[in-house]
């Protein structure tokens, strides 16, 4: 409420609202990538029939350079403008507006003499606006103005008075000097957070390192898993996540298939961290040190794979925390600690930390000493365990935190929750999440969702990394459908989301045994022991892996989110979609059949408009998976798929045929 | 950004969000009359599993008394509390949610209950929690707690501890006690502003008063005028609107249809304010004496009328604020004072303030005196001419000041502009607006834009009041319709809006003879002379408004907007929507021929469940207009109008065949 006396001007009259993007009034940033751009639309305007004008100010936090620059107007009293962000960190952006004097006055001047009306006190008005401007001008601006308003006010001819009143490099130059204090400032700076390209475009591979001794039975060790790092680059991956490498708890170890009591030799579960051996910050002794742990990230980095690392926070019951820190865990009344439970569920091997302790502060900053210390080791990527069961506001502040010390830094959210509580993690600054993908199996199911993930406000905050399966969920439909039914939702989780990832080998090998009927839990499950696979199947999906990371890598339009468009199909078991980059030169179209079991067909129904396509020329696509092509036409086209031999299609659209070389 | 060290409690773990109604993230209120209820909505929840518990707070502004109310879960998260408004005022709302300790601890001990589990030191942490909640309880409750607290410390037997445990006066005891500090409260509180009923619902009729005298051609006044509120009052309107009854500019005074130089005996616009005579707190020495206007203000309340006057923030050049204020106005370089213009259109008869003037905060009091002035007068309506061409924060602040004095003025706003622009004015407080209805003929563009008004959030802070002309405005559809065109026009502004008004007695005599063809303007438009009318005329409408002012102050359906409901026809020339009350026991369908030429029919297709009808059931309609009934069943019913003898239906559904009665 403006009210005379307070040090508000009620001179300043334009206004500004509903500025986009917007998370939650501002309270929360909007999350981009190097070299992406950020749209910003506003409703500016003010009372009466003056021109406003108004810019879109931006920096970088830290920086002190403010850009700025014009916005437009697109209708309807919205303007729009958009800047880059060319650098890591965090951003801000403003808007701002103000009459438009100058240009009102030189608006309102043609449309008098074109009326035919005496324009001298007009011409005299004019002089005056520019007079004003001129004190607040460079020396050389101030110059040009002088020489205006004397022209203007000179006993010239009408004519000359004119054209010197509408010149376009004066009108220019006085709208470099509106009146600051009458300029109106949109209540909020908004904020940017600008991650490196990983963020948007990555595939991930889930191994444990233990699984990968050569030979049978025998604790595999980082540098075991080291000789995997070929055969996981071979298929395209750039994102190699291991879960938890530290020190696993003896009390209360969990045994094969979540067993109550293991045996003497029963590895346990990663997720229990800690024991004597040590905590977070430790490796497990059968793993190896932290040298060959620097080791594994060098060799990794040579494959051009980085390192993503657990970050579990709870500890087994034997964690040197529990010892040291028994403030951080709940006491119960016989004295014993409070281990964790969902009741009437109990994980004896668990303690979580009691983020309500009086002495959560504490806490909060030994939590931050893990993360640093990881990335002292040259950690980058975090894949955060259940982020979900801890606060909000300690994860805002730990990966701001963090981010302050390196804006390099990733974290991806799994909590597999309610969809409010997912959307805030990730407005509060996780990097990426995962998703309801996993269980997303239908034509409208998948549209739905995507749409709701792609095409409004959450994609400017949330970015999925779909997964088909984890160590904890094996989803009834790669139970059922077989090998075809994992080159379903391979295909569709890599071109779906321009980030993916997949538990290998179980992935790769279509392990599909569930530990019993109704149950999403591997049977013999890689948490509770350890595994050795031939990685030569036959059965082995590698081949169609490497082809699709590398059709992903060789074609910009997969490497986004905001661009899918989904196609009609007329057969509810295929479902079409496309990618494009903004300047329609890569234009990817993907046909799935989505029943493992029966051969699907169906016309499809494009629209071209989204891809560049003319209705009335034939086009060719190409399917980069079979290397076919097809010579389509128009928006209905006819498709053919088997889940054997043909599962889907991913198409590049080339528009001119037989002048392919352009493309 | 919550960091360690400040002063926020990092154990604070519940999050709000997305509170609705909000307007611009909190910065303008929302608007309610006396009677209504407010829901609002949250999105409540926390990490992990915990139950958490929210409320709803709220107060009238500068009252003491803070009321709160639980609020209840509706799915996926987002919880709803309502309050009612019951006085004219500002209010305040707030959402407030935390970690529900006891519900969580009781919950759980069910689930480990019914799982057979040993629970002995389940007890006892409950007697801890209620034992900590007791410190803060009122003496009984805290009699009560101890007692609970001795019973599951017991050497009882399980069975009966359990029953201490799970005592639901218990849970509702303790739940009474949150621990404040951990408290999360919405970033904003949110502003209702509540009015009387007449800013929702209410019936305009506007009179010139000059044109009221008992002879032809002699200027009426204040007292002639007051001889006619019987007959506008037998119309069954509740405001009767004035345009400015102050003395009128004799410099540059304008004549019969616009023209530029005024005969002596031309009696000027009325919007052309101020002379020797006076400015904007005199009356026309022509119309009467401010006891007078009192007299007339007394006797429209003897007919349930109230006096609206109308705000007209301009100046004729002879206005005394010309000469004691040349500082209020722009001068230009020639030292003539600027008039209106919106080039190249030029209004010599009309001086615009400056609000651009150094001396804007002593224009700003000097016009909230004015509304003062008639306020202290008795009216309590005001019709605010042209709002959007005087900044938005004057009005803000002026609306608000004028309700600090007395909350039961109400402001109109004449705004046929831009629609942010519109909406823009409504946020900053205006009661009602005028809207596009005015030009809004056919189906699709009525449905469309009703739509928006009634079913967004538009609903929150937008009053419409539907008016199909004003003495600016006569609509190509009423010049070339005829006297049909205005009964369509008059039942659907009655119908559709809860506010409406017209501009009499042109409108009920179907006045639409146009300036010239293409022109909006009336030929001898009375903005610019006298006029005398026969109100008896055998055209006018006076007894069809008299019968649907009738319906509307008997069906309480009529009276609201948000009811509104729009049901499909077969034939885009019949309109059908309706209104119910909340409680469904008074329903209204309205069917309008929207063709004024020629007879329609068409199947309509009714959502019976918005009416609250059985689909299986014959129900009767009954024409309120014309008094038919009819028996209809099912959604489909077929519906003929005729222009002429039956161009509307107003039915009232009758559930019941033969039990009347109980209507």
């Amino acid at each position: 409420m403006r009210v005379p006396g307070e040090q508000v001007d009620g001179r300043r009259r334009v206004v500004i609202e509903n500025v986009r993007p917007q998370i939650d009034c501002g309270r929360f940033s909007i999350q981009r990538v190097v070299g992406e751009t950020v749209v910003v639309e506003a409703d500016v305007f003010a009372d009466g029939h003056d021109q406003v004008a108004c810019q879109l100010l931006y920096w970088r936090v830290n920086d002190k350079e403010v850009l700025s620059l014009p916005m437009a107007p697109v209708g309807n009293d919205r303007w729009r403008g958009e800047f880059p962000v060319l650098q890591v960190g965090r951003y801000k952006y403003r808007v701002e507006g103000w009459i438009d004097r100058i240009a009102t006055w030189r608006g309102d001047l043609i449309k008098r003499i074109d009326a035919g009306q005496d324009v001298h006190v007009e011409l005299l008005i004019g002089a005056q606006i520019i007079e004003e401007v001129a004190v607040r001008a460079t020396n050389e601006d101030a110059e040009l103005f002088r020489r205006a308003v004397r022209r203007l006010r000179d006993k010239e001819g009408p004519e000359s008075k004119q054209d010197a009143a509408l010149d376009l490099e004066l009108l220019k130059a006085v709208q470099r000097y509106p009146e600051r204090h009458l300029v109106t400032r949109y209540e909020k700076d908004l904020g940017v957070v600008v991650d490196r390209e990983k963020a948007r475009f990555s595939a991930w591979y889930e191994v444990f390192p233990r699984s990968c001794a050569a030979e049978p039975g025998k604790h595999g060790t980082l540098l075991d898993c080291a000789a995997h790092l070929r055969y996981i680059a071979s298929m395209g991956f750039d994102v190699v996540y291991l879960p938890p490498i530290h020190p696993i708890g003896q009390n209360f170890r969990k045994g094969k298939n979540n067993s109550i009591s293991a045996k003497p030799d029963d590895a346990g579960s990663p997720w229990a961290i800690g024991s004597a051996e040590g905590g977070h910050t430790s490796i497990h002794p059968q793993l190896g040190t932290l040298e060959e742990f620097k080791e594994f990230i060098r060799k990794a980095n040579g494959y051009g794979l980085e390192v993503a690392l657990d970050l579990a926070f709870q500890c087994a019951p034997d964690h040197p925390y529990v010892k040291q820190h028994r403030e951080w865990f709940r006491t119960r009344p016989d004295g014993t600690i409070q281990y964790a439970e969902n009741p009437p569920k109990l994980y004896q091997d668990i303690v979580p930390f009691d983020f309500e302790s009086a002495d959560w502060h504490a806490l909060w900053m030994e939590l931050k000493e893990v993360v640093l210390f990881w990335v002292n080791q040259g950690v980058r990527i975090f894949r955060v365990d259940n982020p979900h069961t801890k606060p909000f506001s300690f994860w805002e502040w730990l990966i701001q935190e963090v981010k302050e010390k390196d804006p390099d830094v990733l974290f991806l959210a799994e909590a597999f929750t309610r969809p409010r509580v997912m959307y805030r993690l990730a407005k509060i600054g996780f990097s990426q999440s995962y998703t309801y993908f996993t269980w997303r199996n239908n034509k409208q199911e998948l549209t739905d969702y995507f749409n709701e993930l792609t095409q409004t406000e959450v994609r400017e905050y949330f970015r999925p990394n779909l997964w088909p399966n984890t160590p904890d969920i094996l989803p009834e439909f790669l139970q059922s459908g077989g090998r075809p039914a994992f080159v379903t939702r391979f295909i569709l989780a890599a071109t779906l989301g321009a980030s993916y990832g997949i538990y290998g080998a179980a992935f790769e090998l279509c392990e599909n045994t569930p530990f019993q009927a109704g149950s999403e839990e591997y049977l013999n499950s890689e948490k509770y022991e350890l595994k050795h696979r031939d990685l030569d199947s036959p059965w082995s999906l590698k081949d169609l892996i490497a082809r699709t990371n590398r059709i992903r890598k060789e074609n910009p339009a997969l490497q986004s989110n905001r661009n899918l468009r989904f196609h009609g199909t007329d057969n509810s078991s295929l479902i079409c979609y496309s990618k494009a980059t903004p300047d329609l030169t890569n234009v990817i179209i993907v046909i799935v059949n989505l029943d493992p079991r029966q051969p699907q067909a169906s016309w499809i129904d494009l629209d071209l408009n989204s891809l560049g396509v003319d209705a009335a020329r034939a086009f060719e696509v190409h399917d980069l998976l079979s290397d076919g092509r097809y010579q389509w036409r128009g928006a209905r086209n006819y498709v053919e798929l088997l889940p054997e031999s043909r599962p889907a299609h991913i198409l590049r659209v080339r528009r001119e045929i037989g002048a392919e070389n352009r493309f």
